[in-house]
């Protein structure tokens, strides 16, 4: 498992909610053994019209369309952007096993969800993957939105 | 805006979740000014096989239909249980005014995210609304699946 190959592939995915004028947020969900791609989504909140258009709860809408069932146990993320409280709620819930991702939010306050044990899931984090590209991709769009 | 109104709804809502063998737990949104019905929603996590059948979610879903935005600031929300981390993310995501719950959750720690103040938007809580027919509904049902 080689966590910048899928990082890669979410910073792609992130890259077409930058081109729809989203902001630009990539997630896929990989099976943990074999890395097979699951399901790979980005942000469409503006375009659904709904907070659940957030990357990761489109990813995880759509692993759980293809396996058939709401636990993704077997299944790892990697997502360009640290999530927000909803999202890491949504990741522990679905009981994701590892949680991969680049750029850190401050706002997000994830890890104090992850790390609080009061649930029947632990997550493991990996932050950091590919960190500068995923932070620049951010960056430029709010830079860019700052313009107008 | 008599809250023990409100609450009845979530409540109607949480015993169809709780005939369908679901966890009961029930939602209503309601607008702030007036408090006009927006939504109901109930537990649908296994029917429809997504983490995202929680009642909050739903409720939220429907409702950001019918008012055709995510933007649901002139809202409140009643909730027969207290929110998970991904559903008081999304209530917070949402921008949801006010929420009234019944029953507490310890292993929610929906509190710590509602009171961190890291987000753009503060949630109004309201917590113990008919907390007793909220709680007992909860238990009668964990307590009937022990016997299998």
């Amino acid at each position: 498992m080689n966590p910048e190959f899928y990082m890669k592939k979410a910073l792609a995915m992130a890259r077409k909610a930058y081109v729809a004028g989203e902001v630009p947020v990539g997630a896929v969900v990989v099976s943990s053994d074999g890395g097979k791609i699951i399901s790979s989504a980005f942000n469409v909140v503006e375009k659904s019209r709904s907070v659940l258009g957030h990357a990761e709860i489109q990813a995880i809408k759509k692993a759980e369309k293809k396996i058939g069932g709401w636990r993704l146990n077997d299944c790892d993320m990697f997502v360009t952007l640290e999530p927000c409280p909803m999202c890491a709620g949504a990741i522990i819930n679905s009981r994701i096993n590892n949680l991969y991702y680049g750029a850190s939010d401050d706002k997000a306050c994830s890890k104090s969800i992850f790390e609080s044990g009061g649930y029947n899931h632990t997550v493991n984090l990996f932050p950091g993957v590919l960190r500068e590209e995923c932070l620049s991709l951010i960056k430029t769009f709010f830079a860019e939105r700052r313009k107008f």
